[in-house]
Formats: structure tokens, sequence, C-alpha cells
């Protein structure tokens, strides 16, 4: 049953498609999310946020840029050498929003972007308007920091997409000669470079799924192999800011630029599922372990200083310094994905949902037209020097984010069920159907506000076979009851009209943070099923900077059905303290005194912050 | 007595000399430090950093870059484009050494170098060799990143230096033709700009002390007013960077890159020293009350952030990424020592002990030849991303600070007295004499090791006049009780061998930093007399990172003679755990366990730390 061994890997719509492998992704198509929040982020995202981003295509100078390479119009090269990449991002959140439900709306736009693309690219296969346009004595010359192969990558990336969803096959042909082109280049022809910012390693594999172009895998292969031999420049951020500090294999911690990390991961992984080189997977589950138990914010977070867009050392995890980039959440989802193709472990479902609703869900505002770059966990009061990045903005100089965002957000469906060698795999949790060869699920379920998630068989084939639903770690107790990997099996020859519930413990949690996270000390986070709370200005009595949480107050759940600005949401409430110090003389003393008053603490879920007044936000909050 | 009124300030041997006012700086001739701390600094410095820095003039390419603008040398530009003010520190440096104790070791560097600069100096007077080998046409073109001015100001700084010294008379002819360049420029030719980075400004002034001639004192002036009204360009670090958001009078609180704002200040309060415009100490007080409250490190280093060397928001001030860039610490005391001139308040000469004894101090190894950039107050173990800056190096290609650090410690000297309006000030405390017109003192004591501080009067007019000892806010009592200005003051006519002893009060004590400051909640730090401790490795029974102090626990004060690689120290031990909890899986759990081991804890001064192992360090310790 399920998904029949002999399927052609490249009629799955959706990204990440491995061409074998016990667990097979699911088309975009076949899983439907009908309710909650997941599918308003879906609405939103088609309604406001897409057509924000193709307006931003023409101003940005994304698509400017690539008349002047085709030799079409007269102006200067607008924005980063990594401009196209905005537009094959948006390209690829149109293919999988086209797949999700058909746009036509789109297609002109679809349409004259492949055509322009084709005008663009060289004879010779090579694309990229800002080498073509400013600097064409310079192409491959200045790998360390061109992004020429992330850019690829991205478009390759919107090829495959286009190509599963039936956009204009146009793009495919640009990217194949584009491929091709890097393939004489740096796989027969010599040439041992590797681009300073990860990517197009994941993509190659991608392009080799679709095509069954070996070479494509092989240059994936070459380019991991060359990463940390030092055989590009140092861009002058140092060689671990791109991974080039070691060999692939050898390094034990993710460190330099998070998102560089993180799309390497990814094809780190791409690698050993369509090789099943066990080194591959092996290097990239040891980095995992180190960087969730030592580098990854609650919100599922990843980079932790400004500088370098960097991860930093082991345990350095700053709420108000965070970085935490929307790309690197994006490229965790990415990463983890891949992981639980080649696993089947839930930890990486685990973290997937945790970044989800939480640091990736927090980059977007309700009404999908702002969009963070940086996530932190705390907003100070009376911001000076982080005006800048303080708040959302609709759009960036560097504006590698809201189209990635927009993307992940069309083909967020692609994750939420595996077919497997037994049956079927439910990761996620959201209303919809899922449709899997000749089986169909129906789930009903008011997640993440509620832990009722009823699954309910529409069609089945006769035979015996297994539903698994992950347990999340979250839950203390359930109504049933995992493995080791964080599944339940439910194995039976299932009926149409069979139903099984899960009960998860939505009971308010009060986490602190391991003892060597310094910088959370004294501290404690709320979060309530998969969701991680915060404080926010807006709804508190006091000061959020003066509030210390009182030690085992009850936490009271409060479901809201339209909080202005916020909408829908469940409050937490609890009793806590403002206390206030005197101010003025150096911060440092032998003796302190306070003022402490009674109040109660309100917090609304993380992702939902800065829908307001853009007041000061908190995380993490003392324990008085 | 004391110093006549009818001084010619030139003639006082110092930096920052005001031509007027209540207070009067000594000449570095006539203060001696003969023991103590200060003392083994200065004969290092003298012994291995001077030598090193000079060797270092011609690698680093400082002299080289001015022989391709004299046209004697053909190459490459060397470095940056701020190269030429390496040397510029480095001449201001020997010229304070000279002055202290001659040196004629140095004559045929300060010699050449006045000789090559002249040479390299374009007739007009402009002198820069970055420019004017490297960008002739940019010449004052891109003055928010050209340090063309900033480069200037340690021209000027150094021949004002070497005038006061009495070293090689054709340095200060390069200064005044490059000052009479930029009159005509920026003062009478109509040009508005001003430099991106802040410091010509207190130069200039220094150079009108020097010379009387009152242009310059305008155009610093104008430079002050026009800060802060756009225009000049964003350098892409954005307006605060470079202080450049609003103007001087106008700004509440310290922003942006830490060095130049403290230089900034340092040339405000220069100007109203000399103009007694009392809008520019109100703005600078203002600042400064904010600072330390706000953004100051226990050690008194300034700058919270690696991302820009900026200050950050209030009460951010992380120890682990603490940036505290030496030269922040430089400017700070220039900075504070105007204030204290401007004020005479203790609260300045108290913020320069701490910054001088903590986080200057540990700029520079015992040996004198490696040197910190960067001096947070924690380093974790394992260091990956903080590989390059987390122990004291040799040298730098950005080598502002080794320069810096080796003329403040030749001036040293001058920041430790004062004559006064009745009498004399002694600010600072350390075994040596102090000179100033008729009065010699004598200054016995064993400081900062021990708080007992003996001043004899060698020589005195016989008439009745004020002894001023500064008693530092630190010092819980004091056998001297001092005035709200911090100062106790003994006034009679003194006769040679008249003493005071001051005794303060050196019992370790345990602080604990102001709620809002979120990074140190939970933790305490030690500190005794003037001197911030910190708990490095190799001193410790348990990893640093696993301590925990118990509180209530006495402090045991343990000196010791010659600690291996440190030197001369007083140890403070005290019970602690060693506090274990398991790792792996995400550092946030509702439920934590620990494992813990009572262990004797050893702190060692903060300033010592880094001449062993570069094992982990950190000031701030956990609370069991």
């Amino acid at each position: 049953m399920a998904v029949p061994e002999q399927t052609v890997p490249e009629q799955i719509c959706g990204p990440a498609v491995p061409r074998e492998g016990a667990r097979r992704p699911l088309s975009v198509r076949d899983v439907r999310i009908t309710g909650g929040p997941l599918a308003r982020w879906q609405r939103t995202n088609r309604e406001a946020s897409i057509p924000l981003g193709l307006r931003q295509m023409e101003r940005s100078g994304a698509v400017p840029n690539l008349r002047l390479a085709a030799g079409e119009a007269e102006g200067e090269f607008k924005g980063y050498r990594f401009q196209d990449s905005d537009l094959y991002k948006q390209l690829e959140a149109v293919a999988w929003e086209h797949a999700r439900q058909p746009a036509p709306e789109y297609e002109e736009f679809v349409a004259e972007s492949a055509a322009l693309l084709a005008r663009a690219q060289r004879p010779d296969g090579y694309l990229n308007s800002h080498y073509q346009v400013v600097k064409p004595g310079k192409i491959y010359a200045e790998l360390e920091y061109s992004h020429e192969m992330y850019c690829a990558g991205h478009l390759f990336q919107a090829a495959v997409a286009g190509a599963r969803a039936g956009t204009d096959g146009r793009l495919l042909d640009v990217a194949r000669r584009f491929a091709d082109h890097l393939v004489e280049v740096f796989l027969t022809g010599g040439d041992d470079g590797i681009d300073g910012h990860a990517e197009v390693e994941t993509a190659l594999v991608e392009l080799y799924r679709l095509t069954g172009h070996r070479p494509y895998l092989e240059l994936a292969g070459k380019l991991v192999d060359n990463r940390g031999k030092g055989l590009i420049k140092d861009s002058g951020m140092g060689m671990l800011y791109a991974q080039d500090h070691l060999p692939v294999r050898e390094a034990d911690t993710a460190v330099g630029h998070a998102v560089r990390q993180l799309y390497l991961e990814a094809g780190v992984v791409d690698l050993y599922l369509e090789t099943g080189d066990e080194s591959l997977l092996e290097c990239s589950v040891r980095r995992w372990e180190d960087l969730v138990a030592t580098k990854t914010s609650i919100t599922g977070g990843h980079g932790s200083r400004h500088d370098g867009e960097a991860f930093g050392e082991r345990y350095e995890l700053p709420p108000d310094r965070a970085y935490n980039e929307s790309c690197a959440a994006i490229a965790s989802i990415h990463w983890n994905w891949r992981l639980l193709l080649a696993t089947g472990h839930g930890r990486y479902a685990d973290l997937i949902e945790r970044t989800l609703y939480n640091a990736f869900a927090a980059s977007t505002s309700a009404d999908g037209v702002r969009f963070f770059y940086v996530n932190p966990l705390q907003r100070r009061s009376d911001l000076v020097e982080d005006a800048y990045l303080g708040r959302r903005r609709e759009w960036f100089a560097c504006a590698c984010c809201p189209p990635n965002i927009m993307r992940l957000v069309s083909s967020l469906g692609h994750y939420l069920a595996t077919a497997e060698p037994d049956g079927l795999a439910v990761h996620q949790y959201a209303e919809g159907r899922i449709v899997s060869g000749d089986v169909a699920l129906r789930v009903e379920t008011d997640y993440p506000w509620d832990g009722r998630i009823a699954v309910t068989v529409e069609r089945a084939p006769g035979t015996e076979w297994s539903l698994r639903l992950r347990v999340p770690a979250w839950s203390a107790s359930s109504s049933l009851t995992p493995g080791e990997d964080g599944y339940a099996v439910i194995r039976r020859a299932w009926k149409p009209g069979d139903t099984v519930e899960l009960e998860l413990d939505m009971t308010p949690r009060l986490v602190r943070a391991h003892r060597r996270v310094d910088a959370l000390r004294g501290c404690a986070a709320v979060e309530r099923g998969p969701l991680v709370y915060c404080f926010e200005q807006a709804d508190q009595e006091a000061a959020v900077d003066d509030l210390a949480l009182v030690p085992g107050a009850p936490l009271r759940v409060t479901p809201v059905d339209d909080l202005p600005g916020v909408g829908r949401t469940v409050l937490i409430q609890t009793d806590a303290l403002a206390v206030t110090e005197p101010e003025g003389g150096l911060p440092y003393r032998t003796h302190h005194v306070a003022t402490t008053t009674g109040v109660t603490a309100t917090a609304i879920p993380y992702h939902q912050w800065d829908n307001r007044d853009g007041g000061p936000m908190r995380v993490w909050i003392p324990l008085a």
C-alpha cells in the first residue's frame, strides 16, 4: 500500500523528494491544510505576501537587473550581488502556490521571468546579472563571496518546483543550461572551487532527482568534499564563516554564518539520501546533536550573533541579541526534514514543529506584509542601536528572507506526513486531508490551540498497515504511547470511518534553561503545546522589564477569539511582581534595594508578537 | 603656591593641558611613579612594548607606506587607510617616554620619522599615505570612512607631545602645516565636512593649547557643531555609528562605535575647558551619567557589541561578548580626565581608577609583548568562533590598540595629581613623588595591594594650603572623611616632614549587578580595592563554568609573591560548589537535575588574566 516502490520520484510534487528511500514525501497537492494557523498563514501568504513580493521584484532591482544583463535596458545594477536569488525564491513560492491551488494570476509573471532569464543567460549557460553587468571579468574569480553558485542553486530549486508544479517549462531549460555549465567548469573542467555560501549542493541534488542526470549529483558531492580544504580565499570574514575551516566529515560543531551551515547540512543529508554514504549522515547528525544541545534558541532559532550572522560559541544564547535569522529557521526545517526522511526519528519532526511555530512563524506579521530578518527573544525599551531591525519591515535591502518565507509557506503541506514502508506517518498536525496512494485520512483538530487530534480513515486498501502518529516530546503524557522514535504506531486493517484519537498534554509549562546558558540564568519561559510564549508590553500592567514571575504560581489559560491586531490566540496569565531598583551610578553594588508590587503578567504566543505598538517584549522572565 | 596663575600652559609636559582653569595638570617629569603595578607597567612598556612597537612600524607598513607617499619607494600600500595613525601614536608614546626619563635610543626613530613625514607631506600641507598613494582623487571625498582627520589628530597629538617633551621639532612643523591646511579647507574654505571617526577635535584643541593659534580651536568647535547634521554620508554602518545622528548638544546617550563617541566626548570637554561653553559640559555630563549607569562594564570597559564595535542598548552588558576595546578604555580615561579637570569631582577619578586597573590594564600581557584588542569578562571553554581574538596577540592587522596603550602608559604620571586653586589634589595612588611648583610630596604605599597610603610633605612654601586626597567610592570606610566630591581636604600650613595617612577599606567585596542587567542575573563578582577579580581555569579545582559561589561564604585574602606567569598578586578564595547538569537534547526543561561537589574557588585580579594556559575565565560567577 501507500507509495508503490516503482513510484517515479519526479511525479511527487514537493521540495526534497529523494529518488529512493524508505520514507516517501507526499505531494503538496495531496496534503490539504484546511484549518488552524497553518491554513491562515497559507491564505495570507497567497493574498498578501506573494503579491507584495511580486511587486518588489521590480522595485528591488531583481527583474530590472536581468534586463540589463539581457542587454534590453540601460541603467545601473541595483542591490546586492545575489539579487537574482530573490527572483528565484519568488518563482519557487509561486510554483508551490500554484501546485497547492492553481494560480493563473501568476502565469504571466512566471512566463515573463522565464523568458527574461533565458534572454539574459549567456550562450555558455552562465547566468548572474551582477557579474554579467558589473564584473564580467570576475566570473568565478571571487567564489568566496560572489554567491554565483548560491544564486544558481535557488534557480535550480525554482525550476524543479516549476517542473513539479507544471508552471512555465522554460525555467527548467535555463536551469539545466546553467547546471551543465557548472558541471563543465567545476566537475569535469578541473576547477576545484566551491561557493562561499552553500546552497547549490542541496539544489543540485534536487535537480538530479528531477532529471536523473548523475553529473548534477556528482558535482554536489564534489562541492561537499571540497569544502574545508582552503580551495577558495578567505572572504575577509574568516574561514569559519563559510564552513571552509574543516572538511565536512571532520567538523563536530556548527560554526560561522548560520544560514550557510544549515543549507550545507541539507545538502549533506541529501547526498546521503541519494548515495547511501553513511559518513555524511553521521557527521551531520553529530553536528545536529551538538547544535540542539548548545546553540539553539527555545524558539528553534539559530545564530546568536549579529556579527557575521554566526552561531557563536556553545551555550552562547543571548535573548536580546539572538540573531535567529528567518532564513536560518527555513534552512533548519529543510535540514531536519531530510534527517527525518533519512532516519524516521521524531526528534527531527519535533524540532521542525518548534521552529515552524516559533522562530519561523514570528518572521511574518499577522497581515502578511511585514517581515523580520532577525528574530530575537527580547526587545528592550527605548531602542536606539537596534531601531532598524527592531520591528518587522515590508522589505529589506538584503531581502533574502521574505521570498524564502513565502516558498516555505506555500509548500508547508509537504512537511506534514510521509508514506512509510508499512503505512503512513503523520509528523505535524493540522486540520486537513492527507492522501497517499490508496490511503486517505481526514485530520480533525484545533491544534495547536487544543491537543485533541482525531485521524479518520476515509479510504484504505483493506490490507493491514500502520498509522504512525508523532507524540511530541513536549507532551508530558498522551493518550497514545510512543516508541523510542517518538511515534505511536497503530497497525490494523483499516476501514473507512475508523478513527484514532490522540490527546496531547496542553498544560502550560514553565521551563528554565540549562545552567550553562549564562544569558538565561534566573529566568523562566512559558510554553504550551508547541508554542513558546512571550510577554509583550501591550498586555502588561507593569513595565515588561520590571516583571518577575512568582515561582509555583498557576499558569492560567484564557482563549481569546480576536485579540486586536493579533487575531485568535490563547493567553497565559500568572502572578508576578513588578520590581524596580533605583538607577544611577555604576550598576554594580554590594547592597541592592528594590520596590515590588504584585501584578498579573500576561503572555501571548511568541509568533504573534510585534503586531501592536512595538513595545518591549521578553520570552525569558526573571523568577522572583 | 602650587602652580602660579601666570604659568605658560605649554611648559607643562603632559597630554591635555588647558590654557586656563582652576585645576592644573602636572608635568609627567614632576610626577614620578616608583613602585607598584603602575611602575611595573611603565618599566615593561619601556623595555618590551615600545621596542616591539618600533619594530612593527616597519613590518606593519606604517613607515613603508610613507616612503611610497614620499615617492622614495615602489610597492603596494599595506594595511588600513588609517595606518599612518599607528606611527603617530608610537611617536607620541616615545615622546612621553622621553619626557618621563630621557631616551636617547629613540632619537633616531623620531628624527627619521619626522623627516620622512615632512618629505611625504604635500606642499599644501595634506598628509595621508593611503589617500596620496591609493586614492589621490578621493581626498576629503570619503570623510564618512576616510579617517583623514582622525589620522591628522593623532599627528597633532604626537607633535604636541614631542614639543612638550623636547623631541624632534620638525614633527610640529609637519603637524602645523597639516592643521593649517585643514583650517583652510574646513574652517575658512567653506567645506562643512566632519570626520566619521572623531579624534581630531581633542587634538586640535591641544594644538591650540600649545601654539595659541585660535583657528585650531575654532575648527575643533566647528567640527563638533557640525556633527549630527547629516553633512557627511552614511558609511554603510548607519548614522549612529559615527555619532552623526543627532547634534552633540542634543544627544542623551552614547551610541555607535564606542571609541569614536569617547574621543568625541574628550574633544567636547576640551572645547568647554577652553571656551567656557556650559552647554558642551552639560551634554557630555548627561551622557556620562547615562553611560555609567547603563552601558559600563564592571571593569570600566565600554562597548557591548562586536557588531559595529558599538555600545549597544541600555543595560545590554554581556560578559562573554563584551567588546570593551582597549582603545575605548584609553579614550574613556582621556574623557574622564578632562571632566575631572573641569569639575574636580571624584566620580571621574573613580572611573579612571576602575578603568585603569581593570579594562585598560588587562589589555597587556605581564611581559608587555602581547595585547588584547577586545577585553571580555568571560572566556568560554573550547573557543571556536572566538579563537582569533580570544587570547592576546603580538600585533593586529588593525593595530590601533598597542601603540595607544603605550602612549597612555608612558604618560600615566600625568593622571595622578593636579594643582588646585588652594593647593594640591592627589587623584590616584602609587608609590612615588609629586612635585607641583614649590610643593613636593612623597607617596608611600603598597597600593593597590594594600589600602594604606602615607603622603609626606617634602617641600612646602610655609603658607596654608589644602591637600586633597581622593577617597574612592568603593571604600566602605576610610580613615579620612571625604566631602561630597569624594575628596578628603586637609588644610594647614604644611611643614616638610608632615605626614597624612589615608587608610582605605580593602575588605573583599561581593557585588551583584542591577536587576536590569539581564546578562548578569544570578551572578556575583569579587572586587578588592580598585581591582575587579576573575576566576581563571588555571587556579581552580573544578571547571570554571561549573562554579557556583556559596552566598555568605567568607572571601579569604592570600598575598602571593610570584604566581608563575602572573607575578606578584593577591588571591581571593572562597567556598563554592561545582555544579554539573547533564548535557544533550534542547537545553530547556521543566525539571533540572544537577550534581554538586564542594570546592574552593580562587580568583586573581582581572588585569592579570590570560598570562597562563588560555583556559576559560569568568568575572561573573553564578551564586549557588
